[in-house]
Parts: structure tokens; C-alpha cells; sequence
């Protein structure tokens, strides 16, 4: 039986060290804040937003709704962020994307606007460019770092050991790969033109998967004594006695027995990744002066 | 006996590209230019000038020296950018590092001025950002992308293959890992922290070795079949009858016999990166209108 390696656990310690430093910040005269800005009603914003408001609560940091109609235009939406920029109370900035409509097609050219020291979820060149070169420009995205947490709290060495990212992606595959690099380990990326990943896979201390696919790393992508790090979040129709309900992209019956050490899903990177986010706010609000 | 993967080759086929573009240019109005800042005589620095020099005549572009003292001022220097920013007849800028003295303090700082859209030899945070994201912002490193250049020359496919980088720096191992993947390669990065380089790359179907160590890669690295891309530009006391000369990271005699291509140093990957240089200022030049 693996060890479970316990997001909410992770979350837990991580939310009490903010709030003392969100304290000891309030005790200056600072109150750490997060603007929030959505466009539109669309429903995983608004869940995120809800989400996001209990944490920040638990963190002792104030949030700033900032909404727009779903119609708004590219020049409302940049001297938005420009007048958020120029607001010495506000530390950092989350924009809910996709952005809706046409915006999407200018989203990169928006969120450059954004400065890069509140950008807190990664939407600047300026940002990738910070987790690209480890120098420190912007803040990395929130999943990748949670994943990092995680290894951290639970005394996972990396220094010289194996490590097999499954993904690609900007959000995940790419940043996780720069940090897991950046604590000396050695890193192979697989995504879907890669032959053979459960041979890979199966040769790696440690795999982080962020496929995004439900059951795709079976039994044969696992050996004892791994450790596996699963960031996707998928809808499951099985659970739950045929309700539904999420899971990752380990097929946990399988791979549980096998490995040493696994994330569940949910309770897993997801419980970790709104606490970044705050990390991040505190922090910008501390290097504010 | 390996394919000997010529730089030269490649190089010159580049160079008779470059210098069409570079006569269409011409043809409308557009002489490209690369202007080439150098603070004091640094011996590697002028050595590099004339090479480049030479290569600038063959691809038809223009160069302008721009030169400083040693005891330049941050000031000057930024202001110096700033000038070759404006000028509108410069379409890339090449700026020596490392800087002298003090000045290598505030290296990054000062190649940041640079606007992105000039800076042919990925110096600043935004070129890094174009090479980690994929998008089209400034130019990569010419090394790694001379690395490339040779793959693509010799038709070497990349998709679905493994390939060992060994190296993890912004100038080769980072970029070359990002442009390998981009390519659909399976990458495994290995660095000072991997525990047993030779089996993970013995595995692999290509090896890009850029750990500048002299004969690191031995027959234990490699196996047949595969392509050994020689990066690095060591110093090796024994060749030419105790005179000395450049050598790479490969034991040639032992690696040579076994694999199934390999570059020389000399006339591999180096030979390419100067042509890379001159590709990107064209570039620059075709996208100025």
C-alpha cells in the first residue's frame, strides 16, 4: 500500500505560514490583496472565484473583485489592468482565462500588461521567462509549484534522481521540468508523440503526470518504490457508484498497491495550488517595500 | 565508421540562403545590418569580430562596430542601446559578454534595454521567453539552433525519438531541450547532478553533449546506430602532435567507430552558429516592414 501523499495536508501547513506573514505584514500597515478580475459568468470561474475567496480568507488576505460584462472590449480590459498596476493596495492580479469571445484571440497581447511583479498565476512573457532562466522575474504558475510543495513537505530527495514528466504543457509539463531541473534532478519530458512511456515511465524514481487523460498511466507505467505526482484532473463517470466525480490519470486501484508513494485525486496537487497562489500574494505584498 | 556531420557543409548552405534573402532585401531598399558592441579588446571578442567580419561579407550583410572602452559606464552602455533601438537602419545588435568589471554585475540589466525584435543572439529575458513558450518573440541562442540546423540539413527525424541532452545551461542544454521538443523529441536532461550519464544516454537515439569537459563522452556513452551532436569547444593539449587544438566533449577515436553520425570539432556545430547569427539578422531585417 503507498504512502498518501496528502495535498490538503501540504495546504494546511502551507495556509499558516501565510497567515503569520500576512500578519506580521497587517502589523506595517500592509493587507496583503488579490484583485480577481473575470469576464463574464462563466461557471468554473465563479467556482474558482468562491474557491479562491475561502482560502484567501483562511490566509488573511482581502480579495478585489474586479468584474467585466462578457462584452467587454481589448481597451477596457488592458486599462483595467493598467489602473491595477498603478494601485499601490493591490499586490496581485489573477485574470480568469479563456477569455471570452473574440478577446481570446488577444489574450497573450492583454496579459503582457499585466506587471510582472503582481503577476501571481504566470500570464506574462516576463513570468515563463522567470521560470525559464530560474532568475526573478514574475511568479511561476501555481500548479507546478504545488507539485514542488508537495515533494518538499513530504522530505522527497531529488537531487540526482529520475524523474519522468508526462506533458508539455506551459502550465505544467514545461515549468514543473524547469523546477524539478532547478533541485538537480534529471528530468525526461514524454508527451503524445513519445514512444514507449510506460517504458519510461516505469524506469523513473519519481512521475509526474499531467496528461489530462483518465486511467492512462496503468500498471505498467509503475514499478515499486516509485513516487507519483498526478496533477490531472479528469471527470470520472464511475465514481461515486455511477454519479461521477474527478480523478487523475492514474488508474489508483492498479497503481496504488504498486508504488510507494501517490497524490490522490481530489485531495491531491489541486488542494495545494490555490495556497500557491496566496504564497505568491503575500510574497509580492512583502517585496512591495 | 561514423557520417561525419559537416558543419561546413551545412554552414554553407545556410550562407547561400542568407545571402538571397539578403540581395532581395536589397532589392527594396534594405540593407541588412548587425551592429556589434565591444567594450575594450577582449582577445576572444576580436577573434569572434573578425570571424564574423568574414561571414557578414559572405551572407551580404552589413556590419557596424560599436566600441567602448573598458571603463564604460552602465549609463553609457544603456544609452548606447538605446541609441541602436532607434536607428532604424540596425536590424540586430550583438553586445560581447561577459562585460568588463563591474559591469558584469549588471550584465542583464543593461541587455535587457535591447528590444527584443533585435536581439539575434537571445541576450535578453523576453528572447528567453520566446525560446521557452514557443512564440515569436526575439531570437533563440545560435548554438543550440545551429544544432538543429545540422539535424534538419541531414534529415535526422526527431519525432518520437529520445534524445540525451547533457547539459542544463540557458545558452545550450535549456534552449536545445525546448527546440527538440518543439520537434516532437522525447528529451531526457542530464547534468553535474545525474547519476550515471552513460547508461541514460547509451539509450538514447541521439545524444547532444554540451558538458565542455574534454573526452567525457567514451564509448561507454554510446552505442551503435546512433547520432552524437558534439557541442562543446574544449581544449585538448595532445592533438596536433603535442601543439594542441580544439577538440569536443567526444573520445573521437573511441566514439567515432561506434555510433552511426557524429559532428567534428572543428567543423561541426561551431561552424554553423556564426551563419545561425547572420540568419537571424536577415530575419530581423525582413520583418522591420
Amino acid at each position: 500500500m503507498a504512502k498518501l501523499l496528502s495535498g490538503k495536508e501540504v495546504a494546511a501547513s502551507l495556509n499558516e505560514s501565510i497567515r503569520e506573514r500576512a500578519e506580521a505584514l497587517r502589523a506595517r500597515g500592509i493587507t496583503p490583496k488579490l484583485a480577481i478580475v473575470r469576464c463574464g459568468e462563466n461557471p468554473s470561474d465563479l467556482a474558482y472565484e468562491r474557491g479562491a475567496a475561502k482560502r484567501a480568507e483562511v490566509c488573511g488576505i482581502e480579495i478585489e473583485n474586479v468584474l467585466y460584462p462578457e462584452g467587454v472590449t481589448k481597451e477596457e480590459l488592458i486599462s483595467g489592468i493598467e489602473k491595477l498596476n498603478g494601485d499601490d493596495s493591490v499586490h496581485g492580479v489573477l485574470l480568469f482565462r479563456p477569455l471570452p469571445g473574440e478577446l481570446r484571440k488577444c489574450e497573450s497581447e492583454i496579459a503582457n500588461h499585466l506587471l510582472p511583479e503582481k503577476d501571481v498565476d504566470c500570464m506574462t512573457d516576463l513570468s515563463h521567462a522567470g521560470v525559464y532562466t530560474g532568475k526573478d522575474l514574475g511568479y511561476p504558475p501555481c500548479t507546478p509549484e504545488a507539485c514542488m510543495k508537495i515533494l518538499d513537505y513530504y522530505e522527497i530527495d531529488l537531487k540526482g534522481k529520475n524523474v519522468t514528466v508526462i506533458g508539455r504543457s506551459l502550465v505544467v509539463g514545461k515549468p514543473v521540468t524547469m523546477m524539478l531541473m532547478g533541485k538537480h534532478a534529471t528530468v525526461t519530458v514524454c508527451h503524445t508523440r513519445t514512444v514507449d512511456v510506460a517504458g519510461i515511465a516505469s524506469k523513473a524514481d519519481i512521475i509526474v503526470t499531467a496528461a489530462g487523460a483518465l486511467k492512462s498511466l496503468t500498471k505498467d507505467f509503475v514499478q515499486p518504490g516509485q513516487v507519483v505526482i498526478d496533477v490531472s484532473i479528469n471527470w470520472d463517470p464511475d465514481k461515486k457508484d455511477g454519479k461521477g466525480g474527478i480523478a487523475g490519470d492514474a488508474d489508483f486501484e492498479e497503481v496504488e498497491p504498486i508504488v510507494s508513494a501517490i497524490t490522490p485525486v481530489p485531495g491531491g496537487v489541486g488542494a495545494v495550488t490555490t495556497s500557491v497562489l496566496m504564497e505568491h500574494v503575500v510574497r509580492a505584498a512583502e517585496w512591495f517595500r
